[in-house]
């Protein structure tokens, strides 16, 4: 089970382990995030795409890339990123996925046995573009090693192939990005559009998100 | 609201009035079809792509065109587009659409104040390809008097636009069209397909689909 939430959850786990975090707590509600702060941890809280008073860190993958978070094991919670990974746990096994990512986990499906659900995070229970557009970008690099389940994955394919060339435009245009935009975040947007800067697969461990090695 | 299942209900229904028939009940469940049955009505039932034993009609588009349905008011349930146009009642108003009318409700939507919702059926819940390829179709006739309003809207377009070129093979290679060829019934499909062979909107009355004057 592929897990994605680009705009920005999954976008900011990979950055995170990209630059040295040691592993990331994902929960689903405020008060457990708060439990894990009483113990020490730092953590990230996001809800409506802004930082929630009284946690250390926002939702942004420039946040995660910070010098005092390498070796660190953190908490999060975010809007629907860690709801996702929460609904996931019972999933063989849960990897995480970005644009930021995509060829490494491409690289590591396409040589492993087992059938590949892509989990799209949306928003808010309803389907968003970027997100469905990492899952037809995926596919597509899944095209020679797996064949398409069903018609939902086929529609994911067919429409990244059509904005691929415009990518970045394209979500800039879309409900969530304008949402974001609103609240002055066009550079993370910008961010987790970039396609392979990072070769790091965050892997469910437990309850806690690792590097994959 | 635009109710859509292409293979088969909204297109057999398209179908059935633009032959004289003169007005369709849909209702979700068997029970309820077989007491409409019992007073004395025609009825079509369909579970899983066939035909239900002990009602007189099935869910081709063909069965709909028989001269011993004119001026008839039948009764149908099928598997998920009379489930969809059951839970659409409260909608302001109801309209089914099918590639065989696409034009016919474009033409009637662009000159309507309110907001369109296309309600695709889809296969037990899901997403289908050949529904949210008709969004697609009737989203790009109504761009120039509408708004998207979600990226759903959004990915329907694009998926459209993306095989247009290619509509019958397309769908005929989704999983539903695949089921349905399984069972005999690919004439159907390329029938389903068919853009604008018809210039009939139904409308929900009441509980009864009546042919728009």
């Amino acid at each position: 089970m592929v897990i994605v939430d680009i705009l920005r959850a999954t976008s900011c786990m990979v950055s995170g382990f990209a630059n040295g975090v040691k592993g990331i707590i994902p929960v689903a509600t405020l008060e457990e995030c708060k439990e894990y702060q009483k113990n020490g941890f730092i953590c990230a809280a996001e809800r409506g795409g802004k930082q929630v008073d009284g946690f250390e860190l926002d939702n942004s993958p420039f946040s995660y890339m910070n010098e005092k978070l390498k070796e660190k094991t953190i908490c999060a919670t975010t809007t629907n990123g860690t709801l996702a990974i929460s609904k996931s746990i019972n999933a063989e096994k849960v990897i995480i996925g970005a644009f930021l990512n995509l060829s490494a986990i491409a690289l590591y499906l396409e040589n492993q046995p087992n059938d590949v659900i892509i989990h799209c995070a949306g928003w808010k229970g309803k389907v968003n573009m970027e997100d469905s557009l990492f899952a037809g970008a995926l596919i597509e690099k899944l095209l020679h090693s797996h064949d398409l389940n069903c018609d939902a994955s086929h529609m994911a394919l067919t429409y990244y192939q059509g904005v691929k060339n415009k990518l970045l435009s394209t979500v800039q245009n879309s409900a969530h990005a304008k949402r974001l935009v609103k609240i002055g975040i066009n550079k993370d947007i910008e961010f987790c559009l970039e396609i392979d800067r990072f070769n790091v697969i965050p892997v469910l461990t437990g309850k806690t998100l690792m590097k994959m090695e």
